[in-house]
């Protein structure tokens, strides 16, 4: 019996895509007309390309490639992943935008696209992702390997992550085996969602929706950071925080106590605040 | 008069080498025959070759080269090293035993030999300092100069690593040109191993055998770690830690105290526990 | 009226300057002497160059180009503008003798113009600044873009930096778009200098003269490091730090108390005393 | 009304072509496990891929690529030719059996497909053709550029060229702008089908189907090399030969004289007989 | 006394080249609108520059350069010589309109300066020679070397060659070491200007202005062709040729005859009239 | 019994060898000292090396290798080759000396170990010959594929070439499968040694001793070039030619006549004479 669905087709490019991809575009096009000495780069990895998808591929190929595994098939993989599974398209874009949106130094969508290297290791990742589904192990965990040599940015092939991730800055980024991220989260550099110890299984922790979590926090175990929370930088978080608290601190403390911790903005993954919790953290005492 | 031992003899494959050597081949013929896109890489990296050290060589020779610094002549480099020194060979096998116990997410020893670049990092850095005793110093730089470029681990070519080491992660690991680390030891990412400032001499941490050492941690001076004591992420350590004991926080406590620390197992560099602490971390308040 | 004052002239080389590469060649063709296997390197990096500025040009030039952006045109960018800013290259100058002078495993200027992934990155940061301030930003972006994914060091081509700076290890280190950086300043590897949220304009701290940062230490917000301040390794810095004094601990704390905190030596950037504050920590009490 | 044919399907692969390209696999299967130092080699060109298609698209690119014309690039542009035109495939496949029939060197269609200069040249003129005729003429030239760069072959992108073309080493030749190539022909190495002048128009050689010409043979103007005709090696050709006649020597003549020239085979294109005119040609002396 | 001359000044442009220049320009940026596919290429070998000898070095340092001749250090060497040296700036103006106006398959300037190998390798000996003239002979004869093997044309530096010069095709032509070619020049392909043998000293052709040398002709010994001669395809000449007259065949005899042999237009090098001596070559009898 | 005869040692290096390879890294040095633009590639090339098989490995491997197969690849298959095969490290040597003493262009060995297409097709030919003797035969042809590429010089690897071998300019030199040339030979760029036809078995020429081929001659079928004999540039031969005599011309005829050929010197292959027969040649009328 027919469902009066529409055919699924993984090549439609849905309106939002199209948008951002003509921003990129006109970006793109205004910059190489105002920098000659960038205009073939931006030719080659932008203006050349009829979409978003093999503009990405393009350059996530060239990117990631070594004098083993070639740039040729690197770009194949990458094209396929992107042309036949539009959740990864759709992801793409919703993390151009939280860059776009949420980092006031992301000065346009090609810029992002271009030159962030922790928006360049998560749309690679996604594809990782989708051949670890697929049962293709060695390839996602040799694709995983050259994302952590480019960008050092280690996120394990198996790591489930949402939309409108913003990974800033990224470097040294490590992210565990059986961790999940939620979507609207927003995670600087330096920040581990790690594992305890040798044994296997469920292990690394889960990052609720809308998180914030700060430079060179060390989050560790099959623990959850509830939905809006906020991870101080530099805290060592072990326990589960609560929903929409803050924790900071070696070891991590929740802002206004335990038994009563301070409430905040809903979606600081998008609001960005990193140290309004100041004034509260009663032993900061410069 | 005759010793009666056998003579040495620098090409000769130990059992367990050989062992794991044949491991390593029967993975990559494995995962070549089940996935078709990576066969070119495994058979270039692998199973092309007829010794782990030639593999080995190959490999790090092609992620290590620059345009200056020719894949042939640092290929060349690394097989003469690994062909010469037979305890390079047994401290790798013990780096890849070391990989596949203690890390859940370690599938295969070909999965540590070819995407781990701690594993990579570490190989490379004991043919560096192999050079540095043989006074040929700005070879040695140099080589330790593109493992920071291409890894982001930074150690120094005369530090002095021990056997069965496992960097996990590794992105970020900074390790002091008089620093010492024993056997069996685990290190995470992140972790610095520092001097004290601008005089010479001495003045790097001593890591004792055994010694597990959390994420970001950062210890420094001329201090000693003890056998077997665990530093916990993001831990500032300035003091020695002794034997069996666990330091935590910034700065770094003893966990049970100064004077009564809890004493933990024997090998946490072995059992990777990194979080039993936590009950006994008292200002630990989430 | 006539100033008196000799016509600027950018191809005029300094003594100083002229000195430094004097030293530099003696020292590179010392080491190709005794070592072969590297002539090769030192002759295409340095030996075979006319000047400071040909050679970084060249070094830089081959470490940040990718398939898309090629060696001749980085070479091209990075040679006008050494050749054209006088600046710049007294910037340099004061850089490679800031590693020689500090570091105490800087053997030598060649050793770091060659190997040191902080000096290097700060060169090519430099360029890119030039390049923000003439309003090129797409190229200076694109710039920043191959220093973060090559050196792993993320500094905003508009932060502005000061001479005689010491990037030491260098892995990790983000520099935020309007930090603003003395001069002698040092500084470890991991720092973050980072901004408060989403909000633009003026967000990220200001590093007076003559400061040392430890290794992993994090300082957000529009604050000020004064001069001569010291921030001890993994310190979490969110309020301004007084001139000459020490902040440590996560949250910071001034050693010695708010109240009359202790004062040290006027330089620590470049004296470098990482750990003289221990006795002093109260609550280190491993 | 409808035409009662098959609906064109580009993507539909020929038994035909299956057949060639099933060979072609069982024979690299069989090379890459006789021969482990290629076999890295032969899956990267051939075993990996699902296709002849694929497999050429990457081979050409990766062969034809330089440092401002990416492999990535080209593999696309192939990928796209071949995928949308089956007369290429359908062409590729003739000329492999061409070579694989005429030529007692050739041992393998993999041989060809791999390693015959000749082959590869011919099939990425096809695809420069095919630009040409799409009047995407400056990407034509850039490719024939290439071509001519890479296998020192020069068959300018109008020329138009049959099935079954075996051009053998292949080094040297060069086709010019109007020439024409019928089905079925061998064609040496150092063999020109060159112009007049500098005045424009058709002014290159017409050969017709199943001619022999041998290595070096130089044939200049708008004259017509009839079908089945033979032209002997270094000839030098300025006026039309009759079909299945032989012409040799400098200046040309026929064999067996201008009035009653000698016939012989009908295909010397596909019998490949280089000397058998010998006897008649009188003035061979030696 | 002063000369009244305008002091000479290597960096003026001349009209000429500037127009040259501009067309060349304004070419590509058509081409780069009507092929995004290729504007990446455009913008990096032509539009990014800001003159033809940049982009003219650009293009060479990248086509030549191999992995132990870095493209930086050729451009470098390119554009010093290009830079220093007006002659070698009209010497190439001059070539491109040779090209041009010459070959019926030269659609334009910019056609010629990417991709004839011939004129490319013609400029690159311009330099190469240069080079000899000031006893740099290992990097002039490894120029040429780098000539030779990726354009397959193999002119010795110290040959001298004059303005105007066209070589067709290219490929295969071999120029010796005291061979000297005049102005307004076209040489076809495989063409030998070569040595008598063992003995050194001035022992290759010497080439009048205005000759037309046809594909696959070789000249030996110091012999002279004299001006607005013609030598015909394949002929092999060991003698003088007389001005104004043609030679053809092997050996090759004067149309018209020794003793009265028919003269042509002056300059066929202009005229490139490669076959109106049919009628007249009394052998040729197909 | 014993024979009395040394042990065979493969790694024995012969005086001669000893002799060359001083003269070599004499050469190489004297030429760094006074070029420093090229120091850096005469020290990876020539005198990084402890010995002429590893420089000659490290020079083709570079030379061959491309993006599918790996520098460390070719020079580990060329190393192990001349290492275990001292005849090819004679013959390296053989052909060293024939072109310094039989080209007055020559100026050093070490010009012609770098430079001399020619000599570098021949000796990795040689490698390629010994492959096919061990029955390696993909390996073989992909070797043969990648010197026909790059230097333009087909020689199948099953031909098999004597010692003392000039081939002169190179380019265009096709050799086929059962081709047979001796020692002391010197072949000219164009030349031809092919075959008849599709039929296989011995069906290629066979070169005597000491036989000198000029320019762009073609030899076809399976005949006989005479000991000490000589064949005209251009000529085109199909029948055997006797020892000592001189074939020119197309059809080849022997100077001196058929029945009384002239007799020349014994080794024009060493003397190098091209052009005595020419008063002979009683056609040659210009």
């Amino acid at each position: 019996m027919p469902t009066g669905l529409p055919a699924a087709n993984s090549s439609v490019v849905t309106d939002d895509e199209g948008w951002v991809w003509a921003q990129i575009k006109a970006e793109a096009r205004r910059d190489a007309e105002s920098e000659p000495a960038l205009a073939s780069y931006l030719y080659s990895t932008i203006l050349s390309h009829s979409s978003l998808e093999r503009s990405l591929s393009f350059h996530l190929g060239n990117k990631l490639c070594s004098s083993t595994l070639l740039s040729t098939l690197l770009y194949d993989l990458f094209l396929n992943a992107f042309s036949s599974d539009p959740s990864l398209r759709s992801a793409a874009v919703a993390d151009l935008r939280a860059a776009r949106e949420r980092d006031p130094a992301c000065v346009s969508y090609s810029h992002c696209l271009l030159n962030y290297k922790g928006f360049l290791a998560c749309q690679a990742h996604r594809v990782a992702h989708l051949l670890w589904r697929q049962s293709r192990r060695p390839l996602a965990l040799a694709l995983h390997s050259r994302i952590a040599d480019v960008f050092a940015v280690d996120i394990h092939p198996a790591a489930r992550i949402g939309k409108g991730i913003l990974f800033d800055h990224a470097t040294g980024v490590v992210v565990g085996e059986t961790a999940v991220i939620g979507n609207n989260v927003s995670i600087l550099h330096h920040v581990t969602l790690g594992g305890t110890g040798k044994v296997g299984g469920d292990r690394h922790p889960k990052i609720g929706d809308g998180v914030l979590i700060g430079a060179g926090a060390t989050i560790l175990g099959n623990i959850m950071i509830g939905e809006g929370a906020k991870v101080g930088a530099g805290s060592v978080v072990l326990i589960d925080v609560p929903p929409r608290t803050t924790a900071v601190g070696n070891p991590a403390r929740l802002v206004g106590g335990k038994e009563k911790p301070s409430r905040h903005e809903d979606v600081p993954g998008e609001s960005m605040d990193h140290t309004s919790f100041i004034s509260e953290w009663s032993d900061y005492i410069i």
